[in-house]
């Protein structure tokens, strides 16, 4: 099968909603029909994986007191971090009003959970190009997201029963936005692209 | 501002469009409209990255000789890197017909070679989730694709004037396909999804 002659689209649907959708941090508590985030998943398993592995596990969690658990465990490894942050990072955080508190955690009604199967080739990277898709597809039916990365990892893995095996890559808290923001700002094309070398 | 009440679109874009590629390793040669790969890393750059970094460059080669360069470098690296391959990867290799020849890298007419910028936080997870927009934002116009890891990156971001901050992840050809295959099966949802805990 040859694909149709490439052309750029009238209106590029992967476009208008990769421009929109921004990360968010405030959730409102109301749920939504399940089945809408396995549609979601089930789009990001179609991602490219080394050997077509399919590496990923997505541990969706509902249960609010595993939501209150997941949150105090978070808290308490992102206290360690906060006390350790400097630099450019640290000024970052503070500008953007972030802290150790993750309220989200428990506010959300949903949160996927996304693990990489460790012994798999080029894991890590399949997985992240799955979470794309999942970002995309989530936006796509206007649910809000944000990946989230626990500084303790490992702590959360063992609370969500993670076997050996695999590594928790990212939590996504998904649900509707509870916030009004702009998007954050992106560089111009002509700052991240060169012509056949880097710089060129 | 509210996102629309979530619900699944009658028809997804991102899930046809997901569904719908397939890594492809033979390119015709033909160009197209330059732009058009622009256009698609204009989409990928609008993925969320680690404190907002954007910590990713796009090197996008033409330049037929370069081409040739590249691929003699990565088959020097595949050469070494088939000599060790045991065990199942191996088998999956030789199943698929694989082998260190890669002479998509000189068949396609463009490659684009995305690179991670180091210091920043979550850099390769922010490149990689760009990756993922940049595949289907390629595939919405018609474009093939393959995400391609040459084992011997280093040498192959030399060539390419990778400055010593920034490190190569990923090769990218893209063109039109010029072979006809099935995708590559997927795994079942409930193989890959848990409820609350892994395996629950």
């Amino acid at each position: 099968m040859t694909p149709a002659t490439p052309s750029s689209p009238a209106n590029s649907v992967i476009g208008e909603i990769a421009k929109r959708r921004k990360s968010i941090r405030m959730f409102k508590p109301e749920k939504f029909d399940l089945s809408i985030i396995f549609e979601c998943i089930d789009i990001a398993k179609e991602a490219p994986s080394g050997s077509n592995a399919q590496p990923w596990h997505f541990v969706v969690v509902e249960d609010s007191s595993l939501k209150e658990e997941l949150r105090n465990v978070c808290e308490s490894g992102e206290k360690k971090f906060y006390s350790h942050v400097r630099g450019e990072l640290a000024e970052w955080l503070k500008s953007k009003g972030l802290s150790w508190k993750k309220q989200f955690l428990s506010d959300v009604p949903y949160i996927i959970a996304v693990f990489a199967y460790k012994k798999a080739p080029y894991s890590r990277e399949s997985v992240w190009i799955a979470v794309g898709y999942l970002l995309l597809a989530l936006e796509e039916r206007g649910i809000a997201s944000l990946t989230y990365t626990p500084p303790n990892r490992d702590e959360v893995a063992h609370l969500l029963k993670c076997p050996k095996d695999y590594r928790l890559k990212v939590l996504i808290p998904v649900g509707y936005a509870d916030e009004e923001k702009t998007k954050e700002v992106r560089k111009g094309l002509e700052e991240i692209t060169s012509m056949n070398r880097f710089g060129g």
